[in-house]
């Protein structure tokens, strides 16, 4: 790389963060004379944009997950499972808990995780979607929700009222409330004796004037109507301003929820402050044109974590193809520079963008070109189950697709875990009650 | 039933745990002119014969479980997710925490758990497998004790041994075994850089002078032999006195263990005592030869909770084969008394028995016919399949069976929740040490 080292010894790359990011820079740089080493506090990749499918309990976590080490096999690059603590950007080190592994160069695709405006202590309260842990916990939560509901209606108690409350109306607030009404309406309508899941009500409650803002306005529009078809109770410019066990305040108003779900806000990783340079409002690191940290070429960030404005001077948003094209480019720049190649800045390629709101129900913009529905839907599938990893792990979801499509059945409906919801009893007062049963 | 009562009301039959016993009674039921409560603290049944390969990675949890409510779906059957507390057995009626369900008949399938021989305190270090959250939690440890190696051994500490200690010999000891064999030699043999998992010692600990003592002499033979082929190390005759951190303690001889499993002890559970007759040393409730409880020909028990001796004496092993002829006998006995007709004895009808060991590994007995290796696996597979509920569960796990015969992959190789062991730091003692990476 220098000229002076020995060329025994070939540059060690150190990537952070196992993401689309991350992985794409890993598969791409084993081909460069380099040596990767990639750390991740998870032993498996996770496949995202399918997330809300583990929540909802149509998916298994293992078809949408698969071992890092397993994508990376037969590749030059070693895998270490640790959470990475600090940076020394002087000795070049990355500080683990117990080790500190030296890098030539680095490339930091942490990711992000949930904000909750400043209120961490709504997390527990209502949880966000971006791991396989939150996944199982919303799953966990959603179906405890009915059955604890149908035992209090059993016991002669009358059927509560369920309201499952998402906040935010961004891709994933509306595919987990379509997909929540899908599970309600049909799914389990037949299968309780003394609760009739059709009276529960999905509530997706958006700040802003439309749900997913990032898209054209007719396309908001037409996910606003699909969504009312599937049987969620849209409310847009409606701010939550607090959260409490079993319901969300709204300035002075109260709606009480079995299940609250927070889709609302997205924070950078906090490993993007330990890097010391700028970070904007998110905690995203402002990045040079071509992704490198300012003042340090040898490390890059990419991903959700980086903060970049593309050629229209629209910030990049945090999306799997971004982090993909970034891994990639980030690649490639480190082979130019081992090969003496000038770099190049980092342009965003959009081919367009896709949103799932339930079964059949989509949109999608592919330029000037926008979709809506179940050609839409059709798309938005094909996309994603072509990038899932693994071939495995892809015909295993459209086998689980294809059944559930047409038996309305979810196959990985498994409450495991405490079978106890804390914040339950608020659901037995008064106010909540719909009706006796006739006994 | 008794002719006094409102022929409106059709007599309530509550059944106790969804497992084979409790399932097949509840399905077999909903013929009969009774309304049927079942009760579980799991949402799901669990194929427990397949609880193995959930612990070693090749099946997902949605694969070998189910939903209680949807395979009982569209009958006459009310299902609630609860934990039985006790029974009154004079007013007839089960207590949950909240609620008391009042039954006219009662069939308790509640089943068994772990048993440490007085030693409770072992279960965290050594845990057991009996349901989906044990499973996972067995594969977190394994799985995590080959990443954790593997970042040691990078941060230059050199190779520890992994020791994968299984207590007992019998069919889920053996499976454990042969699987873990086959996971360290062949599915992680090349997916790791800075460790040779083909290293890693599996020690099958038996107390008894043979693996699998239930099963004749000759394939007890067979399954060691088998065993040892998957690079196992088979100890019989040796007794476990101690477990700590770590380690596993056989009298002054001190074994160190990444992660111990433990398959020695089963204890019914604690339900059968609180039904009032007497109990077995395993806590198994002495049962009338009609399964019904001394006193209460109301109240049945079946499955691994009841105890009951065969025609030849031998007491009915803990098998779901047993379970589920029991099942339909009591259902059967249930339907007799509502028409009017005299109970019949239970006699268990012995179809055969099957144990698999690894890949193509298997013995099988059929009455006299002895089986052993790649037909007693395949028989073994075939009827597996064949019984696990749900049409979508069977092709699913046939095509992962498929997939990982010949690829030697395994698709569930998640290390979900903690990925810290708490025991990991005694491994890096100088006794465990192999040796030091060149670096």
């Amino acid at each position: 790389m220098d000229g002076k080292r020995d060329n025994q010894r070939a540059p060690n790359v150190v990537i952070v963060g196992g993401g689309f990011g991350g992985l794409v820079a890993a598969r791409k740089l084993a081909h460069s004379p380099v040596r990767v080493t990639l750390i991740d506090r998870k032993n498996h990749h996770t496949f995202q944009p399918l997330l809300y499918q583990v929540a909802t309990a149509g998916l298994s976590p293992g078809e949408i997950a698969a071992p890092i080490r397993w994508i990376v096999r037969g590749r030059n690059v070693e895998v270490l499972l640790g959470e990475v603590q600090d940076f020394d950007l002087e000795r070049r080190m990355v500080k683990l808990s117990d080790v500190a592994i030296p890098y030539d160069y680095l490339v930091v695709a942490a990711g992000a995780s949930h904000a909750y405006f400043g209120h961490d202590e709504w997390e527990p309260l209502a949880p966000g979607l971006k791991t396989i842990e939150d996944a199982i916990e919303i799953r966990r939560r959603v179906l405890l929700a009915f059955e604890l509901a149908e035992r209090f209606a059993a016991g002669g108690e009358g059927q509560v009222q369920l309201n499952f409350v998402v906040v935010g109306g961004g891709p994933t607030g509306v595919e987990l409330a379509g997909t929540l009404a899908e599970i309600a309406r049909r799914v389990l309508a037949d299968e309780f004796h003394a609760i009739d899941p059709k009276r529960t009500r999905i509530i997706l409650l958006e700040g802003g004037p439309r749900v997913l803002p990032a898209y054209p306005e007719d396309l908001s529009r037409s996910a606003e109507e699909q969504l009312r078809q599937l049987g969620v109770e849209v409310r847009t410019s409606t701010l939550v301003t607090g959260v409490e066990p079993s319901a969300v305040l709204m300035g002075t108003a109260r709606l009480s929820a079995a299940v609250i779900l927070w889709a609302a806000g997205v924070a950078a990783s906090p490993l993007g402050k330990r890097l010391g340079a700028p970070v904007d409002r998110a905690g995203r690191v402002l990045v040079n044109p071509d992704l490198s940290l300012p003042g340090h070429p040898e490390v890059f960030v990419i991903g959700d974590l980086a903060s970049l404005k593309d050629r229209n001077g629209k910030l990049l948003p945090g999306v799997a193809p971004v982090a993909i094209q970034q891994g990639k480019a980030t690649a490639r720049n480190i082979a130019r520079d081992l090969s003496g190649e000038p770099r190049k800045d980092f342009h965003y390629l959009d081919k367009g963008s896709l949103a799932t709101i339930g079964r059949a129900a989509a949109v999608a913009q592919f330029g000037q070109l926008h979709i809506s529905g179940f050609i839409a839907w059709l798309s938005w599938l094909f996309v994603h189950i072509f990038f899932l990893i693994g071939f495995r792990n892809r015909l295993m979801v459209l086998i689980q697709w294809a059944w559930s499509y047409f038996t309305y059945e979810r196959g990985a409906r498994l409450i495991t875990g405490d079978t106890q919801l804390p914040s339950w009893p608020e659901l037995q007062g008064e106010e909540a009650k719909v009706h006796e049963r006739a006994s």
